[in-house]
């Protein structure tokens, strides 16, 4: 059975990570079975076959593919049916739009729901993420976090490429779903399992177009197992 | 012969418009014989039966296309061969940034250079473009440029996907130029055309890639007439 290895918190059934969601999305696009295998941050022994320290990897059969990018770019080549690219001017973009959606997207949510994160480990996990991403970024998880109710006005603002997309298509890929739309969506779902604060407002076309996402295959983001009670 | 009717400043041969340039180089690339039409601001007859008031507008025997993402979507489909995008994934990606490079980078721009393009135009093309920009911007159009030593570093910064993109492949479409290529050189040869103001650092990747631009297709776009003494 194909392995995807994943990110999960104290409750292994909660998975939280954006890349692996990402990748997650992109093996049910294609209808490959497969099966998550949960480590918390201080599990990295399991990833070594695939020489990476961090999430997600995926193995299928005896090939080891890191990084979610490579990961679906594998997975296109290797099962071309169902394309998430579908060919190398596409492979191309998504490159740009990779680079686009973490700058944009997975930079500015991360401090908005970094303190929520910590409160997804047991005590060692907790204490590991603390003070390495204290250390990283020069200040308390909590202080990051504080400033969310501001930050979110900014951060509405500035995908508004994303939104005038949607004004056209249903799906950043068009008529279908396809990578790009993986790739916003992983996003999405790390904030979404992660935190209670809601991201977008309820009539934001982009949060149209996350319910269809929550949806597809079978509703399978809107089981995810969330990692708070849900109450904003 | 198919036209491409195009904007000009008062010398007919300089030819700046950057949705223009996108659909030219479209052109080029799927090597279509094609005249250019130049018009100046206050010559938009020509573009009636297209039922367009601004260029591009692309006149392919009986058919006449408006606006650049349209033109290009309709030469791929009408044209297959030396696909500009070559399927429908790359197409709904393609929106995505076609709205990001609006707005990270035509609109910075067009602040940058908007003195300069009036220098372009004759008397009465001058004042009507003064007229009209002023009184959408709300500042003189020399106000508006004055700012653009501090603008363009900012400018610069918000570049980086694109940048993080170069430093995994050589064009935007991957290992060649397509339509993503043509979308933001268009910006770049607007610029190149209108002001001597230099928008990138020299060892910037994103200026490497723009010397390759501007080689391809026998130095069409180095060989494109300026509108101004090239001196910074």
């Amino acid at each position: 059975m194909r392995q995807l290895f994943e990110l999960c918190g104290a409750d292994r059934d909660v998975r939280y990570s954006p890349y692996t969601w990402r990748v997650r999305l992109c093996l049910l696009h294609k209808g490959l079975d497969f099966e998550g295998v949960p480590l918390r941050f201080l599990e990295k022994e399991p990833l070594e076959p695939a020489n990476s320290k961090t999430v997600p990897v995926l193995r299928d059969g005896d090939t080891w593919v890191k990084d979610s990018f490579d990961i679906a770019l594998y997975l296109d080549h290797t099962y071309p049916e169902k394309p998430l690219f579908g060919g190398a001017i596409a492979e191309g973009q998504a490159r740009v739009l990779n680079a686009y959606l973490d700058r944009t997207v997975l930079n500015p949510i991360f401090p908005m729901i970094i303190a929520d994160i910590v409160g997804l480990q047991d005590a060692g996990n907790a204490a590991y993420f603390r003070e390495s991403r204290e250390q990283r970024l020069g200040a308390t998880l909590e202080d990051l976090q504080a400033g969310r109710e501001q930050a979110v006005t900014a951060f509405r603002k500035t995908l508004s490429p994303i939104r005038a997309a949607l004004k056209a298509q249903p799906f950043l890929s068009g008529n279908a779903p396809a990578w790009a739309d993986y790739a916003l969506m992983g996003n999405f779902m790390w904030a979404r399992i992660a935190s209670p604060f809601e991201l977008l407002e309820p009539d934001d076309l982009i949060a149209g177009w996350r319910s269809r996402m929550l949806d597809l295959y079978d509703g399978h983001c809107l089981k995810a197992k969330l990692g708070h009670s849900g109450a904003a």
